[in-house]
Formats: structure tokens, sequence, C-alpha cells
């Protein structure tokens, strides 16, 4: 694709200041996308827009507000512990009408964040989808993306990005959106589907420990190269 | 390892006349292990075994009742549909006491195969665990591996088994379990864990129709080799 038809897209990433958001929005701003870091405190959403603007190749990188942030942008990521999840975006609702919210979220339960637990309703991305309604399209993606080696734009993460949602054409543009930020995305079914991704997080952890690695992740096989 | 040290396992898999169950019945029998392929019916049972033995480098296999199978074996493996899973078990308590037993039931909820359906317990396997109680360790393994291949002994199947038990030493002996059916088993944590293998039964099959593919599976990266 050349450099004056690669697509743009405005992103927002709430809870953006952790290693996860961070490191995603830095890949995204490297490849031309307008980023913007949301935080509940936008004056720490604003530094740590800053020092990623300072790593090599970085495009603009705003803070703001989470509400700011999920106001300017066409696709809202969320990158924040399982414990904000429903608090940091439920406000939010009006703002994310007729968007695409991408959740990363993953039910780990300190301090057994190596042991599946997995809410009896099942996928905590397919609840939110829920509560939000079909106005915003909930997808779920990079659940089992270590944030090690995100700063590292160089470093070709060794890791599959599941993208599951009920929307088709959601779930197409987050395949294209992972792709930006240098890794593969599968289309891996509805947001009942997401559960897959969200359990396994804790099995990575727990393979982490065990085999004194520090960023195991997954692939999918057997699809055509 | 040498031929003389090899181990060799009593092996009985139950509902073993499955294709995932008589596959990997066939692959420990190459190994050199005694294997009883068990099911209902006995005669079932004797026939799928004698079909096995004309497969290139088989080793002996033999029908059984399930009652029979699980009572020579020391490691009793489970290949049964869901709905039979508790059924099929439950009744062999006394001869499942003191042994392993490899889970390999996926939660599928015919007709959506592909969506993922986990009851509000969580996994399957861990709610086998505690109805069989502490006397039987249960273990969850090759949940992902499709059955396409596994009659192929030349076949190298490109994935890995998400091994998930309480008992350390009884994963241990599941890990090289795996290794004699040629595959690669991964220590993933608690029983609990297993519903993360569980659940991704469902997105392999639905990436098999999204990708028009046969036998997706899964590969946990970032592991010495």
């Amino acid at each position: 694709m050349s450099e004056d038809t690669k697509p743009s897209y405005k992103i927002a990433v709430l809870g953006g200041t952790g290693a996860e958001g961070s490191g995603l929005a830095y890949r995204w701003s490297r490849a031309g996308c307008e980023v913007v870091i949301g935080s509940r405190d936008p004056a720490r959403a604003q530094a740590c827009a800053a020092e990623l603007m300072t790593l090599p190749g970085a495009g603009a990188v705003r803070g703001a507000s989470n509400e700011d942030a999920a106001k300017f942008a066409d696709i809202v990521v969320l990158t924040v512990p399982y414990a904000a999840q429903q608090s940091t975006v439920l406000p939010l609702k009006d703002a994310l009408r007729g968007k695409i919210l991408v959740d990363v979220t993953v039910p780990l339960k300190p301090p057994k964040v190596d042991r599946v637990s997995l809410p009896s309703t099942g996928s905590v991305v397919a609840a939110l989808q829920n509560e939000l309604g079909a106005e915003t399209r909930v997808v779920g993606a990079c659940q089992n993306v270590s944030a090690h080696h995100l700063k590292d734009p160089h470093h070709q993460i060794d890791c599959d990005v599941l993208i599951c949602g009920d929307d088709a054409q959601a779930c197409d543009l987050v395949v294209a959106l992972t792709e930006l930020a240098g890794l593969r995305g599968i289309h891996a079914g509805p947001v009942a589907n997401s559960a897959a991704a969200e359990a396994m997080t804790s099995l990575l952890i727990f393979i982490n420990k065990k085999y004194k690695v520090k960023g195991s992740g997954i692939r999918i096989t057997g699809l055509p190269a």
C-alpha cells in the first residue's frame, strides 16, 4: 500500500497510560493514525503522550480525559483493568454511539492472575456489548499480546490477535488496525468467543512463570500464508 | 531415549471409536503403549481396534466395554461428546480411583459449535474433577488437536496441547504422553484453566470455516526451543 492510500484512523486509547495501551498507541501513531491517550487524569494522559512522542518514528499523540478522547475518535480502544471496565465505559455511552469500541479487557482476579476466572456470564467483552447495546459495536482484541515489546518498533511480536465481534465490518476494520500495529489479526467469531482469548491470558501468565519466559503468546496454525 | 528405556503405559480410550479417540489410540499404540479402546458397545470397540491394527506400525490395540477398559488401564482418556461426559464417567468412579483421567471433552453446543458456550460453572473438565474427587486426578488435554491428521503417523501436527490439572505429577505424565503421540504438551496451569482450551476449540472451528482450512490449531510462542 502506498503512503498516499494508507488508511488513517482517529483512535482513542482509554486507560492509555498503562503499558499495553501506551504501547499500542505508539505503534498506531507510527503508522500515521491520529491518537489520543485517554485517562481519568488528563495531565497524566498528556505526560504519557509527550513521552510517546520522543520514541523513534512516533506520530501525533495527544492526551485528554477519557471523555474528550472518546468524543474525538472514530475507534475507541479500552485498556483498563477489569475492575474499571464498566465504570470507565458506561458514563461514555453517548460519546460511543455509532463508534467501534475495541475492548482489550481481561477478567484477571488478583492475586491469582494465572488462574482462569471468567465470570459466570462468560466473556466480559460480550457483557460490555450487552450493556452498550447495538449502537456501539464492541470487538474483543489484543488480550493475549504482551506489552513487553510493543515500544520496540522493530520487534516482530510473535502473537496473533483473536478478533471477536458480532459485526463483520467492525471486525474487518479491527483486523486492519492490528496490522497497522504490526500484528496479525484473525477473525475468531462472535463477541461471545472473546471468552477464549480472555481466558487464554491467564494461561500465558502461568506459562511465563512455569517456563521462565517474559512474553509468551499464541499463534493460530494451519492458515494460508 | 533408547528403545529399552521408552516408557510404556496402559492406556484406555473411552469413547475411543470416534475420530479423535481412535487417532490418539493409534499413535500411542505405535509408540509402544498397551491400548484398549473402550465403548458402550464392546463389539464396536473390537472392530475399531482391529481396524487400527491394520495401520502402519500399529502396536497392540484391544477393544472392550468402557468399564473393562477403565479397569485395565493406569491412564484413562475420555473422548466422548460433552453430552455423554458425566454419564460415561460417573458409573466408573470406583474403577478410576487412584488413576489419571485425561479429559478431552469440549462443551460444544450443536448446531452452533463455532460459538463458545462454556457452562456458567466454567471448565467442564474442572467440573468432572469436582465430581470425581481428589482420588482421581483429572487433567484436561488435547481439546484443540484436530482429528484430521492423527492417523497419518508421518504428519507433524502443527498444534500444541495445553495441559491443565491440579496435580503436577499427573500433568508431567500427560506431557510425556502427548509427546509419545508426536505432539508438544505445555503445562498450562490448574484444571480450572482448561476453560481456555475448551473455549478455543469453538474459535478453531470458526476459523476453519472462515479461512476455508481443515485443521487450524494453536501454538504457544516465546518458549525456549
